[in-house]
Parts: structure tokens; sequence; C-alpha cells
């Protein structure tokens, strides 16, 4: 019973998320779903990236299960931001990203969705997305990979975060990458994004993003 | 329809929550249900508190969706152990937790049973356990209890965890406090568990147990 409910609800979802593509894909919208656990950095990169990327124009749709913290701190930076509480869901789904997108009403823009601070449910939903960007943190652990099978093979390409902190957590990059590559190929850029300290590898992933938006406009 | 389906799942789960928490009574088992973020230091915490509770009987459910690297590292050190795979579930249930009771199948214990790695969805579940213990770690940042109310309103205690860690990741311990008290009056425990490094803080949160398992005597 449970399983025929979540086949339909997940069969529904995709139906929507192709309509999300064809969207994002009429106004030459690079949608990028950033996934990851909570604490992961997912805002920071956000944030960071939009910076990095000032020449594009940028919108942000932000998930949480409750709170406006994260949307409230990217339009305190002049990011155009929309805020979805999920009350209570625990992923991001097509449906609401087709909302958030019509309220941010873009055009020939980098769109980013943060999905909810979970890495296991959001990788069952489809938002429609081009590019589907893993914040994984280092004191998460090395180990991460081996045990959050279906999002590990679910993404594009990991943002590594908080490698300021591998010496004090004892994170073994080559397990992490071990793990990681039996299930994907997706290049890791490895990012230290603190406030105040000395910013990163963000140029990496931003790049990484730049060719994926450029890359729209010759298909 | 999600909805009914949902409340029907969550009410058969109630039932067996409430067979288990008999089951437990029985045999004199204290059942801590110790939830927390993917890498927030769970199974550091069970290792350390089993070792701190040497006196009594100690039991593991490991729950993850894949793999058995956490019930390896404890049956490594000599606890008694059993994985569950869930198999992409985001959560435990009372159903599997049953399972694994059974097959410990001990009494006068203290039972711990990981949960998934999950800031959201284990908070839906009842296990028929006596302690709701949250391991929060300082990485994940202080704005945690503002983001994901339900889990820090569901648990009774919290071990916030990896706090060598504060200063170099700018935690802000009253903010943290500040979410926090507004939905819960769970005391918090300030550990620090690094393997090699001075460990620290564990024996509050062993303290708190033992007396919980000893009140389950005078019941």
């Amino acid at each position: 019973m449970e399983i025929i409910i979540m086949k339909e609800l997940l069969e529904a979802n995709d139906k929507l998320a192709k309509e999300n593509r064809a969207y994002f894909a009429a106004r030459h919208i690079l949608a990028v779903n950033i996934m990851g656990a909570p604490g992961s950095g997912k805002t920071t990169l956000i944030s960071a990236l939009a910076q990095e990327l000032e020449d594009i124009r940028i919108g942000v749709i932000e998930g949480d299960i409750e709170s406006s913290i994260d949307a409230d701190n990217l339009e305190r930076q002049g990011i155009r931001a929309v805020q979805i509480n999920t009350c209570g869901e625990c992923h991001l789904d097509a449906h609401v990203i087709k909302k958030g997108a019509d309220y941010l009403d873009m055009s020939n823009a980098i769109v980013f969705i943060e999905n909810v601070g979970n890495l296991i449910c959001p990788a069952e939903f489809d938002l429609g997305e081009a590019v589907r960007l893993l914040a994984a943190s280092v004191p998460e652990g090395d180990d991460k990979p081996f045990k959050y099978v279906p999002m590990f093979s679910y993404i594009d390409a990991v943002a590594l975060t908080k490698c300021d902190l591998k010496e004090a957590v004892g994170f073994d990059s080559k397990n992490f990458l071990k793990g990681l590559r039996t299930l994907s190929q997706a290049p890791v850029f490895e990012t230290s994004l603190k406030t105040g300290a000395q910013v990163r590898g963000v140029n990496a992933v931003a790049n990484y993003l730049r060719q994926k938006y450029e890359e729209l406009g010759k298909l």
C-alpha cells in the first residue's frame, strides 16, 4: 500500500520536474539543486558563489522545514531569494519549485535551489534542475559515501566544505574518494568558506557552473 | 490521500511502539533513541558511553540506510550490536526495533538505538524508547534549533558533540540555547570525544542515563 502511493507520488513529481526543466530551458536558466546534511554549509556556499558569479543574474529558492533565516541572510547580501517552508516535509519537490520560480520570475540566470538539510530524502525528488551539487562537509566524516549511497549516486558534483577543519577532525580524503568513486565520477571541489578567514576553492565551483551556464546557450 | 496513508502508518507505528515500551519495561531495559544529523557523532558517543557505563550490560541497535560500518566498529570494541539496514528509508520504526531487540535478546541492560542520520524524519516515529537523546554537533552551527523545530521539540536531552571545534567554527552557545529553550527544557551536555584527544563531557551524559536506568527499578 505504502509503496504504491509512493510510486504515484514520485511519478507525479517526475511529470512536474519535466515541466520545470522545460520552463528553465525556455528562460535560459541554469537551475542548480544544492543538497547536503544540516549544517553542511549550503547557504554559505550559495552566498560565496553569488559573489564569484557577479556578472550573471542570480536567484535563490530557499528550502527549510521552518524559519526564513537563510533567505533573510541572502537578501541582506542583495541576492534575490524566495523562502519555501516545507512545514515538516523532509525535501523539496517539483511542485514547490515551480511556485518558487514563478515568484522569482527571472530569465538568463543561475537559480540556486537550496534543498532541505537532509542526506537521504531529497535524492528521490527530481526538481527539474540541470545540476545536482552536493555540499559535503569535512566534519561529517570521510565515511559518508559508504553510508548515504543513494545521495552520493545521485549528484553531479561535490563541494567538499569546511576543508580548513581537515586536520582537526582527521578527515581521510582518500577514503572519501574511494567511497565516492564506487558510485559516481562527480568532480570534487575542495572549499573553505569561513567568514573572516581566507575563502578558498569557491572559484573552481563557480567556473564549473559558469561553463554549464554558457553551454545552455549552445544547446 | 498521502496524509491519510501517513496517518495510518503513524498509528500502526505508535501501536507497535507501545508494545516495545512494554517489552523493554518487562526486561528492565532502558532504551535510548540516539538521533542526529549525518556525521554528528552518534556512533562515537555510543562507544564512549559504553566504556563509561561498563558496569551495566550494553546493547546497540544500529540503523543505517546501507552498510554495517558502525555495527562492525562497535562489535570490534566488544559491544553487542545488531545492524538494521533500512534500504533507503530515512528513519527507524517501531517494527524494526522489535526485530533488533529480539535479536539482541537482552535484559537488565541499556540498549542504544542509533537512528538513521537525519534531523527530520526520525522525530515522527516513536520507537518505544525511554529516552530521546540528540547528538548535535558544533560544526552544524548554532542555528539548528531554529530550523529543525520538530526534532529539537521531540528530544529529552542533547549531547553537544565536537565542542573542541567551537572556536574554529565560531559556534555561539547562547544562540543555540536561545533556540532550544523556546522548544524544550532538555539538558545540554557538552562533549568532545575525538579519538586520541582528551575525551570530555561523556561522564555527565553517562550519569544522566545511569540515573534513568536506576529509576527503572523503582517504578
